[in-house]
């Protein structure tokens, strides 16, 4: 057995309160849950209180629904939303893309080889390209061309796909199309975005350019939550690669490419892990 | 105020056992102590919990000594051991070198700035070359040189400075003498030694001259609580730098230094923080 | 056009003496080929010199053959050896895997997107698993099966494959088998393997292992040109990523494989980009 | 004797042309400089060349003067400017602090130490806080108070000093006052600034304090020569950090200055080494 096979994940937070940790560790004491790992934090500034909680049932039979359903009723007074995952469990995820193929192919590998734990429903473009690798991996690709008119119903169109699939999240892998407000709304906190440059530093297009102008030694890579205002999302992590004077643009674009399949990865870990909590326009991450 | 002026650290370690969370969290809020920060491991393999916990009490008049006493008769059932850091203590310690002066005019410089949490009650060496540097931050230097023969008389002579100063904690700051058996029994757990590689890459002497003949293209620096196993004590902490063909033996001592330092000052950070717990011959450290 | 289309690259290395530099570049002027980049490097130890520099011919019918007759002659005196590489030359490799896929998948990905200026001619493995993978991309497989006693007739099904294909490189993406003295010989300065520690630390089997018995905080692997002496060959890059007391042996194998797939990529883009030149039982290496 | 005792260091740039190496190795060989090591890079945007040489005249009596003026004399026809550096030399600095001590600290250690070949010949600064630190070392203190209205003076008063002690570079190691236009362009290509943000991300005040609001898991900082252009001068080099939802704005801070002083220092041995060439708004940077 691995040692994951047996792990049940809680991850929950509240308005900061005394008690807040209690109230978790001593339900799961009394339902004869032993806790392998535990981190929580209290953000001072926003007064918001974070847990995480990995847990093994002493006793057979454990029964989720029951388990959850308690604990909402002890919680209750603290504010406390929570969620509960169970052993093994893959997260159902739609990936949007347009051409560039390095992250999507990263994340299929990953996929395939049981890495990441999620459950690729559907893959969604706006271009053809990458529809023979989605189809070897067996997974529905989804083309919807896109232009400024038929915007909204092009988002109409992925919206169904997303609802349909079952996706929990969304992951845009190098997906070139600014999102509609709308869009941005109903995603919150469920779509990771990953960004081609260490934010704040260069937002918008073509940042290796933007790059290379100003003469950085270092690139970079943010994977954040997607929000209203592009690039501006709560960040989740960011990776970073030394360049030189020697790297032109294309170079560049080229280095960056590990990198932000790196940086994406590593963020959808984080993410179906239940590591990562929203906090106002930033994240609480707890690493492993 | 600070954030660190009202929080203490309590850490803790015992047997795996149904409710070792419980027993801490309990008794925190039962004494209206507020948890803001929580770590908690279990490690499967030795069958050994480790928690960290920062707290800040609610109320004021906060007893120490009825907390310690208390918590010890209520942990007693699950043979945990604890302690209790309160806010802004400054944890004694005794620092030991020999020549080479750059570990030492770093943690000086960090414990002049108040950047580590340190009491610098004396410093000992085998050479008096560093004499100058200690006295002008006001600090004991005792040289105490050493032969073959003369290393019975010169341990003891080291150890009533370490009795007598009060000290919880040794830094071997490139202490160039290896410590005999009985010394690294007395100071089991409470004793930092910085070595010059990658442990367990390149075992004892002149590391950087090891790694230039096998044209390694990274050098590091491991710091480890020393025990009787010379070079093979628990790892807390690694820092590597990359290096090239154009560096020659003497550059990978440059090189070397400033890992060293920072490597150093790492794990000191992390032990005086109470986030390093000896789990046999490996350590938990809970990082920020 | 891209920058690197018009690019010849020349290597070359001979003992150290006055003029080496001035032998190259001299030439270069004579013959209208202007440098774009160049590096150079006198090993003092070892009394070798290396040069690699980046041109352009000024005029239209650059003729390589009557180029690197004349600078034979020329630089004959200095028993200097050189290697002249046309601008987007795709150099011929073999692959050699067992079963695990991580880097293969890496390299089959740079290779299909044009990231590496290489033409797999074949993947050779001891075990059938990769065969369909291999066939998606258009490359012939082979499967030669390997037991104590077949090892001989093995290594000349290989070896054939080898000559065959016209390979210039040999990469060994995770191979699991240990080659033959007269294999390595036959390989020498142009096979390279990726071996998952940081050398010279935790050689042999599983090293993921060894590094958790030892309570390592950071695990590595390194890109290294095979010899006789398993494991010990000349370093080409190394990679690292830092660890914690909550990664178990097989989180270490998952965190390994990033970068292994990273730090194989990278030692095959340096040689093929003849960044890399050996000098006795270690590298010279010119970065970008 | 060390490897670097007899070595002698050429940098030169000039407009591309044919012939650019060539006429540094050519006249190089004939004066019977044996070239340790080389590097050179075609800016194919800027049209500008640059190229390092390391070299060890292998006859006594090496005349320097008679070198340049003779070289000075061969590449006139290049318009390449260059600069010849002696073994050992120390190059006259200014360091320019305010009240953070940490840069200054790291930099008069490894001064004092002989880690980078620089002297220093004042210490100047807005406060009176560190001269004592100053004089320890054995270093002149200006302290120069400086208001708005009396900055043209109190320039006027730094520049003399840099003036009187024939400085060559000026390093601000956290000088918190905005230099005037005027003087920006005096010291343009020799004054080194630290800013502690990755640039072009946070510029202007408290980055650390930005880069909290922001919520971004990696913090740096940036060296780079001073223009008018505040925050926007070249960039020599570039550190970086990870940083985690538990650091608040003051555990930034305190990061911060490790990297700081790495960068800064970093910087500093770069351009005394001669490896820095100004390029337009950018820098070309030979590595070792």
């Amino acid at each position: 057995m691995k040692r994951h096979d047996d792990i049940w994940i809680m991850a929950a937070q509240c308005p900061s309160r005394l008690g807040t940790v209690d109230v978790v560790t001593r339900f799961l004491k009394e339902r004869r849950c032993y806790i392998t790992e535990q981190q929580s934090f209290d953000d001072r500034l926003s007064g918001q209180f974070f847990i995480r909680t990995e847990f093994r049932p002493e006793e057979a039979g454990f029964d989720a629904d029951a388990f959850q359903t308690a604990f909402a009723e002890r919680a209750a007074e603290f504010e406390m939303s929570s969620e509960l995952t169970p052993p093994g469990r893959l997260m159902p995820v739609v990936i949007m893309v347009s051409k560039a193929d390095h992250c999507l192919n990263d994340l299929l590998y990953r996929y395939r080889t049981g890495q990441l734990p999620i459950d690729i429903r559907a893959i969604v473009s706006n271009h053809p390209d990458l529809a023979s690798l989605s189809e070897w991996h067996g997974i529905p690709y989804h083309h919807f061309p896109i232009t400024a008119e038929t915007k909204p119903e092009q988002e109409a169109q992925v919206w169904q796909v997303i609802e349909e699939s079952g996706a929990e999240l969304v992951i845009l892998a190098r997906y070139m199309q600014v999102l509609s407000s709308e869009m941005c709304t109903r995603l919150s906190g469920r779509a990771i975005n990953i960004h081609h440059s260490l934010l704040p530093g260069f937002k918008g297009a073509r940042p290796y350019h933007q790059a290379y102008e100003k003469g950085v030694k270092l690139v970079g890579a943010t994977a954040h939550y997607i929000n209203d205002d592009l690039d501006e999302g709560p960040i989740i992590t960011q990776g970073v690669e030394p360049v030189s004077h020697a790297d032109y643009p294309e170079d560049l674009v080229a280095k960056g490419r590990d990198i932000e399949c790196l940086t994406l990865a590593r963020a959808v870990a984080l993410h179906v892990e239940r590591r990562v909590f929203l906090n106002r326009n930033r994240t609480v991450v707890f690493q492993r």
